[in-house]
């Protein structure tokens, strides 16, 4: 079985965005999207390409660069996230087989993390969701809030431990000019998140708090070296330890890239991950394929055994993410029903 | 002949950090440091592992985490930038085989780069300096000025290229509490440097304006195919040609690393450097050697001809620094000399 643990519903309707538009200006309006254009919207997008890529079910969530939570205030971010997150409960439930749900939360800057609790769990609870996004950086790109490991994410982090679900540090579009969207904004926040679970004694408080960190870890295995030294040296311990809280998708997007991040991350800690229809939508000139089409360079990684790849493909994402493993048991869907 | 690109006086006297310390306070203070402890402070640093690693000479600047442009104001930064470059311009007469200066730009938040042109032009002209580091947020984790290629730093670039010295992308320290300094905000830095400049003409403007982008390019060549999809989709051109004028260090501090950047980015855009006694001074339990003993790395790279390696340990370095070819031709040293 082949599972994407990052999709975004990058090519919901229209009318979606407009609904925003107009929320943003404090105009009242109806959301009206029938199962038909969320069935076209999905069909031509996400489900057309995991079907022709060979992909089987994808984690999916409401689009990373709108959640937005630097615009308006937090009951702003709070109807918004209810307005996403129910989208993609409608189309997990049209497609059952395909989608299963991860969730916006609804940040906003300087709000406490607490307050998301409810929208968590309704999502978990209610919705069937299986994890969440969590962005290290409400503000959007000036990192005004604090570190992931400050005391006034705890909360938010009981509830998860609670639920036994992961999140996914994603941050959100940039309104810094400096700091390009999927170009920047998302590697940087990726790095960072990193380098603050480094520093901080966070999974000493939460030993089954686990993370995804997206986009193959930002800069991290590239510089695993500087990594395992910073830890030693700021630390006094080995880095390695970290993984068993931290996990990297593989959203790099060449195969040469794939490849290094097998080599230097444990093949455990490796969720496979494509982010299709994202940041990256064209055709790689050279080959002719998707740049985003993420498989290729994992069926394409020789040093790979069949176990190896079938970790990646499935069985650390059913690992990470119980719930997901339980939505399949209940279907009769074995761990390792296809190797 | 062995050149690293990216060497820091981060083992200065101790005087330069309590003068430092008076200036931000307000207080008058005469710097004293004696040649003797210039040679104590640089031979038992980093002339000591240039010698024990096989190296021959560094282009050395002061401390890139010292420079602290937000800290103070324009006045602060340039008195402060002079002591550092006059610093450097002692080690260099020292040891003029084995130092050549580049030097700190008095940069402030707010402050036209157009004002850092006096002093680059003393330490070029008079210091012999052949390079400089240019912070692309002066504001110290914040990113509060405008992207690398805003016209604003256009008067900077005309005289750099008047010089023909090129500039080292290089932050300094964080302030922003989310960013550790040589954990996030250095490599964050390096990526977001090089994005801005994919997505502008700056060198349409500049056809011989260089940058070094250090720590190995941060997170970029790991992510190459998503900054390829990136230049084709939001630029319609390739990524390519932006190699002709950004190159990239080799400050990536373990083996695995420097084969990934060999094998990616094409050899012609690699300078060796190890920014050593800098961000990681430990050594590797596993191998028990400085993590920051990046030439030991580039050895071990088997994929590299002897010409290739000689590209990246010196004649790179004497295309992208063309003073410091003029230096070295100066002294007999051929380009090719130890080929």
């Amino acid at each position: 079985m082949i599972i994407d643990c990052h999709g975004h519903f990058t090519t919901a309707p229209k009318t979606l965005h407009a609904w925003r538009k107009k929320q943003l200006e404090g105009i009242h309006s109806d959301l009206i999207i029938t199962d038909d254009e969320i069935r076209a919207a999905v069909e031509g997008g996400q489900l057309k390409l995991q079907k022709e890529r060979g992909g089987d079910l994808t984690l999916f969530s409401p689009i990373a660069g709108q959640m937005a939570h630097h615009l308006g205030n937090e009951q702003t971010s709070l109807v918004w996230a209810e307005v996403c997150n129910n989208l993609i409960h409608r189309v997990c439930n049209l497609f059952p087989d395909n989608f299963v749900g991860v969730c916006q939360l609804p940040q906003s800057p300087g709000a406490p993390p607490a307050n998301c609790i409810p929208e968590l769990r309704r999502c978990v609870e209610e919705l069937g969701f299986v994890g969440c996004n969590l962005n290290p950086d409400p503000s959007g790109g000036y990192w005004l809030g604090p570190p992931l490991t400050d005391p006034v994410w705890y909360p938010l982090y009981e509830e998860m431990v609670r639920l036994d679900v992961p999140a996914m540090v994603h941050v959100s579009s940039s309104c810094n000019p400096c700091f390009h969207g999927t170009g920047a904004h998302y590697i940087n926040g990726d790095t960072t998140a990193f380098m603050q679970f480094l520093l901080a004694d966070l999974f000493k408080d939460f030993p089954t708090l686990r993370f995804v960190i997206p986009h193959g870890g930002g800069a991290v295995p590239y510089h695993w070296g500087r990594y395992r030294g910073l830890s030693l040296e700021t630390r006094q311990r080995p880095l390695e330890p970290l993984l068993d809280n931290v996990f990297f998708d593989t959203c790099v997007y060449h195969e040469p890239g794939i490849r290094f991040l097998t080599e230097v991350i444990p093949v455990d800690n490796i969720l496979f991950g494509s982010e299709m229809i994202g940041a990256v939508r064209g055709r790689d000139p050279n080959t002719g394929a998707y740049f985003d089409d993420t498989k290729r360079y994992v069926d394409a990684c020789a040093r790979l055994t069949a176990e190896e790849r079938h970790k990646i493909f499935e069985s650390n994402a059913r690992r990470v993410y119980p719930r997901l493993d339980a939505v399949l048991r209940n279907r009769g869907v074995d761990a390792a029903a296809d190797l």
